[in-house]
């Protein structure tokens, strides 16, 4: 069997991959005088006094739900709210496992991006900060930008950012290995959709010295009009030497490649076109970009993968769980770059420099070191970045 | 300290009476891509090619969220969707302790009807039933009402049906015990709020002889100028002789006497003017419309309240969690009149003719074995009247 027919049978078997369980004693009458009625009052005027010890007083300060609304799950594509569920519920495992966060998995029977802004606003109060998940562009976009604006409490789309965070992540050891420097090296990232447009603004943030975003029609340039809107507003930052061209005219002379798109659309001569020592994140799932093997054997010093089949898996699971975790302990009201780049720092960090090798650029997933270096430093970034109510 | 204050103390140090826990393995790699990617395909394309499969592949099956938003909360009123968590929060822990339920509080910030079930009809597909709760009236009766219409899962609006059910076991077993029989009998309810309309129109299923509502002008009267729809519609199947008149004209001569009203409204003359073995059910919370003492004192046969410092607590504690038990064991797609009576017979099945007695008319709230009774009566009504789709 396979791992999707093992998968089935195991889903089968288990009903569920989270369940709630009981933190206090209901089992006689005293119990529940203070657990519940009539004791229970006096927490909920408490709260209503100061809305501010609805995180002290429930389980809102652990509380994050994983928001989905089905339409861009895995590389399924829309399969619907109810089919998103055992990704949600997986995510959710991966929160409480790596870092000790409440999840909880919401699938929302809508696509439109007010209604789906209007009913997380409506549900925030319950929540210690929002995780949106598979939801696709350019719809993502808004929901986010909107919900950060309006809600003080973190939000973060982990499609975008979790992806952007592992893979500055991977670039900051990848480049120690090869001996260069961000604001050295020009970044070709093919796949302008929600993960490849915020890897390409996060890696602005670490100071690289050009990135070219390429897309469907090849290198995107300002002023295009073939270009999304999300797109052209990318390219006011990126390729600010306007070039025009293919995805391989673009790798020509690159030192980074990072692909956030479809299977073998990259060949072994446009890996040998690279500048030396080139960096190669082949991360299209199932089926990557360009084979680990063709990639190397096209000279490439540092491969990286979706899969965890291969040496060098660059997947979120290594972000969100810290991430949250940190952003969670500190009461951040936001996620901000300053997080996200410790995030980085923090994955970075948990790979000595005696243990940095081709084949082992990034900590495991299963790592648990790796997501409490992530807290720790997010929780910190927060404070630093003035964005903690606690400390 | 009171109970309000030792409740405060122990919420700070619980920070939350429930949490998740993670039901599989994702510690190696192994793991993590059955519970997770690339595995986890499978189950989502399982589930996108027939939707019911999310009530075996996923947990949806055991999970309801209890949804408030915050108008109602216990007799505190409107405190908002925040304060009302450490309600919920208690609920979704007796949900789990006595009926094994994984329930996951969600406290709405909109008192708007259409939106409210628009949100919950958008969260649906999560869950396996839906558990309303607090929602003030008329906005819970039209909630409850399309909800019920159109999802396939059960919708419960606890302060309605759970108050019901709990009261009706409790009138089963003290009408035993006075030796009256349901067609006998007049009962008055005070209290034409969505409490005392779902009582009254609970009980004519049970074949009560009379039904007479009370609110705050007195008995309701069909064609009353000043009712409200709600009551409107109840007066059209309630006090069938148009009686009109006080509360003190109701009760005279009354078998049983109903309150879900309000502190002290009743006198001991009133309860003296009752039918000989009058029950009283005092309900109002904290303080009962007569207390217990003087209810006995003026000759009440059997006396109820809401407290559990008293004798016969009539608490919906004794419902909910066995009715959803009950109901999504059997995959049932409503919640009908049917499982409800089963539901009542069931906790009233728990206080054998033996044990029956003036101070012992219904189980603890936590006896378990009051809670499998419930759902095994639920589960075995959902059957019977054709609205489970597992059997």
């Amino acid at each position: 069997m396979n791992y999707g027919e093992k998968s089935l049978v195991k889903h089968a078997e288990w009903q569920g991959k989270i369940e709630t369980v009981v933190r206090v004693p209901v089992d006689n009458r005293e119990a529940l005088s203070l657990a519940y009625t009539p004791g229970v009052a006096a927490p909920c005027m408490a709260i209503h006094d100061d809305v501010e010890k609805s995180f002290t007083l429930t389980r809102r300060w652990n509380t994050v739900p994983v928001i989905t609304d089905g339409t861009a799950v895995l590389g399924l594509g829309d399969i619907g709210p109810e089919a998103g569920m055992p990704v949600m519920e997986g995510k959710c495992a991966l929160f409480k496992a790596y870092g000790g966060v409440d999840a909880f998995p919401l699938c929302l029977a809508t696509k439109d991006t007010e209604e789906i802004i209007r009913t997380i606003k409506i549900l925030a109060g319950s929540f210690g900060g929002i995780n949106l998940e598979d939801i696709s562009a350019p719809r993502c976009f808004e929901i986010e930008r909107r919900l950060k604006e309006e809600l003080d409490i973190p939000v973060f789309h982990d499609d975008q950012h979790g992806t952007a965070i592992v893979t500055a992540a991977a670039l900051i050891n990848s480049l120690k290995l090869v001996g260069k420097k961000m604001n050295d090296v020009r970044v070709v990232i093919n796949g302008a959709g929600a993960a490849g447009i915020a890897i390409g603004r996060f890696l602005l943030s670490f100071g690289v010295k050009e990135v070219i975003m390429c897309g469907r029609y090849g290198i995107i340039c300002e002023g295009d009009s073939r270009i999304n809107p999300a797109q052209a507003e990318i390219a006011k930052i990126t390729n600010l030497g306007h070039r025009t061209g293919s995805l391989s005219d673009a790798m020509t002379g690159a030192d980074v490649f990072i692909g956030v798109s479809v299977a073998n659309c990259v060949t072994k001569e446009m890996v040998k076109a690279m500048a030396k020592d080139a960096i190669v994140f082949a991360c299209a799932n199932p089926v990557p970009e360009i084979s680990r093997a063709d990639a190397l054997d096209a000279g490439a010093a540092v491969v990286g993968t979706g899969s965890s089949e291969y040496p060098n898996q660059i997947n979120n699971v290594l972000v969100f769980p810290g991430l949250f975790r940190g952003a969670l302990d500190v009461r951040a009201t936001t996620v901000n770059y300053e997080m996200m780049k410790a995030a980085s720092a923090g994955i970075a960090s948990c790979v000595s420099d005696k243990e940095l090798n081709g084949e082992y650029i990034l900590p495991y997933a299963y790592d648990k070191r790796a997501h409490e270096s992530v807290a720790k430093a997010v929780a910190a970034a927060a404070i630093a970045s003035g964005v903690a109510k606690k400390k």
